[in-house]
């Protein structure tokens, strides 16, 4: 079992591919044929494992979740660190705090369109930990 | 490979807090480092990996959740078992059956805010079951 | 740690249940204890681990995300292949990618309701891989 944490800055809301990041530490611990967690142990950041080839699909995929889950919504109670706060905890809610990938001949079996995404939920730029476990 | 399963009673719809409960079975297995798979094997209710501190970010997400899931939507077909019935497979399918969370020096890998809650979608008091299996 | 790739053929939009299909490699792979993981590697097909006594149930949850998620919105930027694209990536991010399963007595650990589907989200038919992954 190899384990590894990747502490990333955020530029804000929005996608940081960690796609290439995994892979390298796939590569650097010699895992021919396993598995791969990504967790990621906040409450205001998530996973996505999403079309990495189109950049308008993580725009519309932006767009669509700020119309679902409004900013500033005066109906939210829990606003202490801002509008975007309790939105950034249904954002979360809504996708993923963990993926498991396969690994095969030392590679991630995503698709071929298919890359591993953190989604940063607060609007202000944030350090983000992300916690891989390979066996 | 330990597994171990809890039963817990709900109280109706909301959250049921596990961490307490996870931790301690990750420290009676002996675990020092691996990973905890934390499934639910139901279909109205699920997980959350959600802020622990604030008790208003939880009433946040369930109103939320009742706003978008709307109870006895005149538009579902299956309603057998009352107006909260198709709402919690509905809660379920947006939410998660399984969250898999790394182990290490015995310790759940999760964030300092971060906790495991059983989320009750039923209105009234269920029994549930959670799978967890430590490797 | 045993690896087995399904390849089905999905006739557009709508749940294939693939429970028996991976209940039957749990059998064959021996594994009498652990854990299996079920992974799409694709980005506009998902999964659900959902209720598999009702159809009326999945007829619900289609109708559902069809409402949530408008196919042909004048909103989306993406559209390259057509009014479902941008909606199947959406529906994908909002449901499951990999969903990890206990084991147990050579059996899988799903509630007594509770049915593994893939879920193709693009309105035509589309052959999609699932990748399963015991140990």
């Amino acid at each position: 079992m190899h384990r590894r944490e990747l502490t990333v800055r955020t530029s804000g809301r929005g996608f940081l591919e960690l796609t290439k990041e995994v892979a390298s530490v796939v590569h650097d611990s010699g895992l021919a044929d396993g598995l791969c967690n990504v967790f990621v142990p906040h409450t205001s950041a998530s996973l996505l494992a999403g079309e990495n080839w189109d950049s308008s699909v993580r725009r519309d995929l932006e767009a669509f979740m700020s119309r679902l889950v409004q900013d500033g919504d005066p109906r939210y109670e829990h606003d202490t660190e801002g509008p975007d706060d309790m939105p950034a905890h249904i954002r979360t809610m809504l996708t993923h705090s963990s993926i498991v990938i396969p690994v095969a001949a030392g590679e991630l079996q995503l698709g071929t369109w298919q890359g591993i995404y953190l989604w940063e939920h607060r609007t202000t730029p944030h350090e983000r930990r992300v916690l891989l476990t390979l066996w």
